[in-house]
């Protein structure tokens, strides 16, 4: 299979809208980014972002901050936009992503305000004390294939990724969680595509939920979830570390770092989400 | 002067909003809340949130992201709420606040969406591996009555806060920086009111920038700002600690914790900040 690219990918094609009127888009959510029956948040939100780059004088997403409403499903959709304000750096927008009822009535699934502004424009300036995570090699890591369903085997979504998990925080998968919220791993897509700034918006939920490495069976559903894209990434696998550290009161936050090759934080993302019932 | 509660307070009369229509507030920006001209983010954000915390079925801010889009200005404006999505447990809502153009039209300043809970309903359940920042006590630590201008001493909210700073995230107020990108201190109310939901969403964005320590001069304007309310503050003093990792292309964040006297982490935040051109 010849490597797929950044505009001509599964991705792509899986994310793609297509504008009706002025500000509102078309989209057809895919089966294949399914996770236990949901559709996985971070596609839904680079699907978003992507009507927001294109409905904004600014290209690419800065900051994007999303509140998840009900649940969506695979099937056709509809985004909304508006144009917030218009500025010379940075552009403010609003989207919400609507699905059909069985009576046609819209109901809303996502709504999202972000900041989009053109990463290329950035100076080079870096003054960071963030380090990378260390993570293994990906020969040493797991992916679903390499044993005892690491990632639930049931899920569509790691059809489409090349994800390589920590050995360090894969104790969930053989019914040894570490105990630690921690979850790390190298993310890629599947067909080669390298990341952009819209795949990082799938990046930093792609993961496993840190819950279960702290022993939570169930999903994660997210309330919230916000992301700093920092860089446009260099191509080349991603790292992604998530950690929690504070699980309190039926909540919790998972912290998500997103790291590119050249060693710069490309992403960073924090997100409430509900604990599942022990 | 008897100490204040809450309800009955500076920084209650001065986030007050005042019912209009439905869904809409009258609200007076008060000049006791600007810090270099500027009012501050922490204090619109918690003039926001009371709106919100009025027009929703749930009263507690449990997640609220807001972008800032034109610098406010000491005097009258309207906030418009929405409700997105009423559920069981949680709420959604939009606000933005509006102040008014020489013309008479509305210039907006910042929007938000938020979830709304009751933290009262939450469980006990805590199992964090987050600790408390480490801060000498209150006697130690200095606020602007104790020296040459710690906190920049033309700024009116000084004088409503009770904020000592940590002496080892000083150094900027006597031209030696420490290099690193934190800021801790204790927070209080200058009145004693104890602190709440709503004055915690003014907490986690009242301290100097994190950029002061870190050499840079001028001021930070914050793009976009999200708090995670986790928990209803015990009454005392609460320590917040602010971090910096990466000052990259021009912007930075500036990641927030806020604890309590019972040492539980109350809120945490994360902004996307411009930083200032050197």
């Amino acid at each position: 299979m010849a490597q797929a690219s950044i505009g001509d990918s599964e991705f792509d094609r899986d994310t793609a809208v297509t504008l009706r009127a002025p500000g509102t888009y078309d989209a057809e959510l895919s089966a294949g980014w399914t996770i236990i029956h949901a559709v996985n948040g971070g596609y839904l939100l680079a699907m978003l972002g992507r009507a927001l780059g294109d409905a904004l004088p600014h290209a690419d997403p800065f900051t994007v901050s999303a509140h998840y409403l009900t649940a969506s499903a695979p099937g056709p959709a509809v985004i909304r936009t508006e144009l917030v304000r218009a500025g010379r750096t940075l552009s403010t927008g609003q989207a919400s992503l609507f699905q059909y009822a069985e009576d046609g009535t819209e109901v809303e699934r996502i709504r999202v305000l972000a900041s989009y502004g053109d990463l290329d424009a950035l100076t080079d300036d870096v003054r960071t004390t963030a380090k990378p995570p260390v993570i293994p090699p990906i020969e040493y890591c797991f992916g679903p294939e390499d044993g005892p369903a690491p990632i639930p085997g049931s899920s569509a979504i790691t059809d489409r990724l090349r994800l390589k998990l920590d050995p360090a925080t894969c104790g969930w998968a053989v019914g040894a969680p570490s105990g630690k919220g921690e979850m790390r791993g190298w993310f890629g897509l599947a067909d080669g595509r390298d990341a952009d700034p819209l795949s990082l918006l799938l990046a930093v939920d792609a993961l496993p939920p840190t819950g279960f490495e702290l022993g939570l069976k169930g999903w994660v559903p997210t309330v919230e979830l916000t992301v700093h894209v920092r860089c446009r990434p260099a191509p080349g696998p991603l790292r992604v570390s998530i950690t929690t550290r504070n699980l309190a009161g039926g909540f919790l936050e998972e912290d998500t770092e997103v790291w590119d090759t050249a060693d710069r934080l490309v992403a960073q993302s924090r997100q409430l989400a509900r604990a599942p019932r022990v």
